[in-house]
């Protein structure tokens, strides 16, 4: 009944490419699907004003969508001289993500800046973002412990994110576009592979859901997300 | 332990003041301890150009806190030439939760605009907006049906937000500032009166929190939104 | 003949009320009739870049409408991107107004920005504020002297600011909105209690008007100002 | 005393040059001394949208300086993004005089857009402008009539501005820079040939000043107007 | 001598990879050595308002660079709220490139947009893009031939462009990015495949050069080109 | 056959006036038949940030028309908020070629910023900017040395620019507007005294060209442009 006959709880085939980037510290091509997504990590030994001299680090993120990565062009946001209310909120997002997940101490007084820009767009590119950053970032932080910089790793626990909804009455994980397109609810969840929870964000389209659903929607995205954290492992091994 | 020995589960006063604006077609002060919240819903009779010819109508929300509101003074967003992040997402959000209760088809094709401007901010800003944002659209549709433009109200569920926290590892309803600015997970709720979920947004702040912490959380919350419903209902009558 | 029988050279009713702000140095709610501002003093102990190390303070002021203070919605300038024409003359003016009475090198190197927006607009929103803006200065400054952070209070004469017309051919006192919109001629003054002038703006609509006209309109103000400098001083007390 | 020993009701040598404009409809290149303004008046068959319809035209101003215009070079306001408060306030002004001295129905459905740039600045920019103004409008208009497209010229009367000031406790005609830059007031006057008020905008700097000088620089601008007028039509012949 | 032992009129290993795109109607990702560009081009049925009723259509190009696709992080054009200098300069020259290869009537009233975006860059963007550009656009125009949209393929000759330069005194083909961050000049070149000018940039980086050696540029620009356009026609097939 | 009876290979009347700034360091009015350009040196003893501390100077250029320089107004862009692509193009342009005859080192650690504002526009503003910018330029070091700030002028050939382009099939020197519109193509030299290269810029209108084309109108350039540069001598003598 999903497209490609998709179990309900099946996520979309999932590959992770690192080292896309000649330059970049850490660097991955994520496809959810259709939906792919190039991240990279920079680190910057500088970091942002209000934050010079507390012996503390920053992680922040940044968004793009190309214009044609979706299926009709979308003006680009450079030209138009601002960015959306949605690529902020998205971009928003990540960064606060990614933070749960480090020691900012330990990261020392440097900036790491993900970049996620969306090659192609069918459904979930916020939540292909974050676990495609969670691996750029991992590769950056590794690389500052090779060179010596700082002394450990300062990421502290492996995280993903994943997209659900409920589609004609039926809770899903990782929608594609035409499901969400046409989705009663839809859920972002970012958790830890163990399930603590990062950040959960639900919403009714039309009408409101109940709490029932939300909790098959949480069950769907915390066995999803144990299985990203298993490719992110294998994607960095 | 709380603040004023406020219990755990345990809203701040709230006030609700209508029929403030000489001129709009919905108003209300709104007051959860000492945020306050200036609430106006403004009939268009033209509904956005992308909507034109639909038969439907829209609603929409706009957000901003005088530059005084708060501890220290913040720029003037209209100084600055641009919305902060923080800015769009919050009006984003009461434009989402108030459509998730408005039958569009039954507002005719007309827009509805709701601006909230925050007067005083001491926490929960953003929950406070939508629970007398409701009161307002309440208030303007009722005015569009003793006018005879359309036949019934087009608002279908009672429906109001709150803020819950985890501070100090208790959970806690409705935090205020000091509270918000200590917690350790920060979760919007969105809810209707029955309990139905229009919107949920939760977020760790240091690390992780637990799925059993979120049930708690949203046990406080579905509690304090029942008495914020019987308070908008009361400022209606 | 005027709305509600006012005598030419009568203001309409005027009520100050100080302290609105919890958190500001200075803060009123001024009401001229329906024209309702709130005014905040912030104080901020840093001075503009161009000002520093030269021993001296800085007053300026921000100006802002509600989208809704007005019979139909403005676009709110914060979504626009930028201050209109009009927000911007108001801002200088208050400011400059200010500046001429008060003793920048005794106020000290810190600056007060002066934040002054509309609840409610039903004409002479720029007079009002000018008017509340003294008050709330006041405020912040005998604070300053409070704290002992300054020696002296640096506002060196009571001030206040009303806008006269010609409608109908006659001239009267403090315009509203109605008789605004019907003028032959606006101007507005900022004087001192004993008369010195600080700013005369004065402004022909369709056509012309004479020297005798501006002379009667310059009395209707020295006296309403009169009458304004007595409210604020009770409003201080 | 003043520089170049003028007399203290005396204006600096003026000039207006016409036609040096190759495609303006009406344009002239006025001189106050080393005040240089250039002056272009461009008629559009199109209304702006808001005026559509109504059977009314609509002359408006724009206003810049070249960068180097100054002692010092200023940035150039298109590279920085935006015309500074200064700008807007200045391009109102010389629009919203212009208006006072045309009839707007007799100008037919059409626009006239008015560009003062400012080569050269020694004070009085503003008034320059729109004494140069008045010439460009006027000849546009004229080349309406000499077209047919209109039967009678819309300009209403003669019609010029001068600054005045007080400097060194002197009131003093037409400042040039050095004596704005040391003036205790300063005042814009746009007056009718025969003394009609169109603006007056008077500023004090540091300290009030009073209406007996006020009166002073009244009388000052009134005959300095007079005799740009004649300058005006001479000009023009 | 040159680097990897390029001979100085050899291209960098060039690929052309079609069909890149799930949604575009034409689409490639171009590398020349390390330098990677993703072009795609998108069939609007609208063409821009000031072409309407024209009876032809219109190309035109947008150009941007990952924020990482450098050595050191770039700040997101996006983000800065506008397009560089370069950016500006490089997308007007990929338009008008591409608008000397096609014909605006056969094409019929419809717009293809190109956008060339940098995943990686090592020199030669611009002629990486516009290289990639008419394969994509080469590519739509089939693809509306194919649908019976239009007759005939509106593209009137094969073109491709490169960059040349003069480093360390020798005149060089396709320079990489150390090179290019050396030369002494710098030209680009956009050529049809028989050798017809369509655009020659050139540019002296410290002080002029000859014409003899300019001649040597061209010369070696006409024969990289003959060989890229070999490639082009390789990939569409 | 052209306009006005010119020859192929004659510059259109030209006139460079020199010190028509009061203020600037070096300025001139430089007119190419109908096209007047207005330019000015300014002289700022601080570099960009970028550039402090490396014992270097630097040269830019700004770039800009007044309203209706041209036979229909334009808006203008700091109205508009933005500088046009064009006017980017043409500001680099300037800047780049003026670098390429100035010695940085021997400028010492400061700043010239050159104006170029058209006062009128009739074809070729860009190349008759280039051309007036040296002649400000030199006026500006020569200036320096003068005043004993620098050992020797740091501008290190005679250097000049023109237009020329393909019309009815001629090959012609120095387009003005109604040859330039329609024009087969168009190309710009920058070029020394003596024919040494700084910029080439050729452009195909419609169809591509001939590299024989290409040859005569570098001869008509390299001769017009050694025409000019004795006409700048004889400005600055």
């Amino acid at each position: 009944m999903r497209p490609e006959n998709r179990a309900l709880d099946q996520l979309r085939p999932i590959s992770i490419e690192t080292g896309v980037s000649r330059y970049a510290e850490g660097s991955c091509l994520i496809r959810f699907g259709h939906t792919h997504v190039l991240v990279t990590a920079s680190v910057d030994e500088n970091v942002p004003r209000w934050m010079k001299g507390k012996g503390k680090g920053w992680v922040t993120a940044e968004y793009g969508m190309l214009p044609r990565s979706t299926h009709t062009r979308n003006d680009r946001e450079a030209a138009r001289g601002k960015q959306g209310g949605r690529t902020v909120e998205i971009q928003r997002l990540i960064g606060r993500s990614l933070r749960a997940v480090i020691d900012l101490e330990a990261l020392g007084e440097r900036q790491i800046v993900i970049d996620c820009d969306v090659m192609q767009a069918d459904g979930g590119t916020r939540t292909a973002s974050i676990t495609g950053a969670w691996v750029a970032l991992s590769q950056a932080c590794a690389g500052l412990v090779e060179q010596g910089l700082i002394a450990k790793n300062p990421v502290t626990a492996p995280m993903a994110a994943v997209s659900c909804g409920i589609v004609d009455g039926t809770c899903r994980l990782d929608l594609e576009y035409v499901e969400d397109a046409a989705a009663q609810a839809d859920a972002n969840f970012v958790l830890t592979q163990t399930g603590g929870i990062i950040e959960v964000q639900a919403t009714a389209e039309d009408e409101p859901f109940t709490s029932e659903q939300m909790d098959e929607l949480t069950r769907l995205a915390r066995n999803g997300i144990a299985e990203l954290c298993e490719m992110q492992e294998a994607a960095l091994a």
